[in-house]
């Protein structure tokens, strides 16, 4: 385990840049002494950022880059455009070259997966990456992947997610064997599920270390906390998570109007105001802040882009957890060959 | 147009049974005084319920049956024992005979489905049915389907819902040209949304009649209420809805927790709690009850299985809307032959 926790920021991701990402590694910087940061970008800007927070300077280096690539840049464009130079790129090559334990950025997805999955590459004995987020419920927290690294997933995907997520969960509830549910829809036999039913199969018969499969969860067992895991693909993760948000700032809207309704509510949300705000923290999609990169060799953090400084640390913390708590390692004590769909077992009464 | 709305109600289905259905349908009735009931189910039973609905009484008819679909019955075990003789197949029987305008059945969603789609069958010119549901959205009311009846759905499909969403939202919203938006991630050029696209360029330049179509929406928008009409293949729509069921219960949960916290916010709450009230009905899924089956000779409706009387009488409303609004008139008016992927159009030039 290194000493410090060496962290690359894209300084230029995200709505706010260096603005955000600078104080976010600051306050990030408080709850963990033990890191230290390189930020990728204009130098001047990011300078200047660094000019009120001394401590965090002092624990700092700056890599100047003036590419950065838009939040609407597509992929394709991104590649082209900002590969090997922009500070999006940059931060990810930190990795990659073992200057850096984490890349955490708040640019756009699409370009920021592209990117990690082109520099980095998949882990040996994974398929594909997915990015995993932890969803505040009202058990506690769980983690929850693919929410749009991919779309579509065959048995092997799903297994591989379990496997990924399950560590994922050992670090965040300190917990060895977490539950581990696959996302499924109420009605039974409707064709299509092939999929989900092998995964759940092979997930029930082989016993995997460090997963305890606990079968098919529904949309609301995501908030209920029925599972620590919830393993899904991309596009029905994606939908699940953006629908929940939605739904959060909704109900968000209605109580803010509701409170306003007459000079009754008013007192009363003057006394309850205290108990009103921690609510809002609470369903504040942003506080649950930092998709993880799962799967590739190295490990990539992206944050909302229109996070604040609490919200962009937030990323920074689960980057920093990650590390420390050695996801990588505790992926491949999960990726025993009984993992395979196929699995390469040695043969019955070959060594007996 | 009937005199009467004629509503046969399967008096078996839901968690509760006749204890349910009739007192729903008694307070469906105060509000649509032209209706009449057909309920099908154990006779002693209704009648009992029914003893004190006098009003209502008047207006039914009661088939009797002790054939019953239990709420965990597989539908193929549905179908094998409820076949032609259980209160669910009767009340579907009822439509396809003539003699009901809609069934409305608080029953198991899989079985309920089975039996219609088997008994009264697609209309022409549609491929598959739909589960459609009404979403309250922070600018009303949206259409969103499908929730469940089908996993996986082609372009031709996706632009059949477009065209049965956009009838639904014409009788609910009254509009002429319902906005309507295909449900899609953020990630651009992730593969295997060719069946998304493709029904969005087909959308976008045929210009369908009562159909305006506005493009790809997210999971966030679908609370929003960004468009009339959220159309997406039946996974990520179940998963969808029952993401933010799931939320609205989380934050409901916090809420009430969050109001007896300390002294102040128990008697913030003394003081704002009829918003509060209010708010609890506003983010009440069962409110919104009653999932349409749009797409068959017939309409039928499913009831929430755990919905009390209230939440009972509002499928029924809709039900009764579904009819008096003439759904199906609607349907075939959007039906048009550009409505096909492989348009059917009249050769260039034969005519001139």
């Amino acid at each position: 385990m290194p000493d410090k926790v060496r962290i690359a920021l894209d300084a230029m991701g995200g709505d706010h840049g260096p603005s955000v990402v600078i104080p976010g590694a600051a306050l990030a910087q408080m709850r963990h002494p033990d890191t230290e940061f390189v930020f990728f970008g204009i130098a001047p800007e990011i300078e200047a950022a660094l000019a009120v927070h001394p401590k965090l300077k002092a624990a700092s280096r700056i890599i100047h880059t003036d590419v950065a690539v838009k939040m609407d840049d597509k992929p394709s464009q991104a590649l082209r455009q900002g590969r090997w130079k922009s500070s999006m790129w940059l931060a990810i090559d930190a990795v990659k070259q073992g200057e850096a334990d984490v890349a955490v950025s708040a640019g756009n997805t699409g370009a920021l997966m592209a990117m990690a999955k082109i520099h980095l590459r998949t882990m040996a004995g994974i398929e594909r990456p997915a990015i995993a987020a932890i969803w505040p419920t009202l058990r506690g927290e769980s983690v929850v992947l693919d929410l749009g690294a991919n779309i579509g997933a065959d048995a092997q995907h799903l297994i591989d997610m379990a496997v990924m997520g399950s560590a994922m969960a050992r670090i965040l509830l300190d917990i060895d064997r977490p539950t581990v549910g696959l996302l499924n829809i109420g009605v039974e036999e409707v064709k299509g599920l092939d999929e989900v039913r092998e995964a759940g199969r092979i997930l029930r018969e082989r016993d995997l270390p460090h997963i305890h499969y606990s079968g098919f969860v529904e949309g609301d067992d995501i908030g209920k906390g029925t599972v620590d895991v919830v393993v899904t693909e991309g596009f029905a993760g994606n939908i699940a998570l953006k629908a929940a948000e939605g739904t959060a700032r909704q109900i968000a809207g209605y109580l803010k109007a509701a409170m306003k309704e007459t000079i009754f509510t008013r007192i009363g949300y003057l006394f309850a105001r205290g108990a009103f705000r921690k609510l809002a923290a609470k369903i504040d999609p942003s506080r649950a802040n930092g998709g993880v990169f799962v799967g590739l060799n190295g490990i990539v953090i992206k944050s909302h882009g229109g996070a604040d400084a609490n919200g962009f640390s937030a990323a920074v913390d689960i980057g920093y957890q990650m590390v420390r708590n050695d996801l990588k390692a505790k992926i491949e004590q999960a990726l025993v060959p009984e993992a395979r769909v196929v699995a390469e077992l040695p043969e019955a009464g070959a060594a007996s």
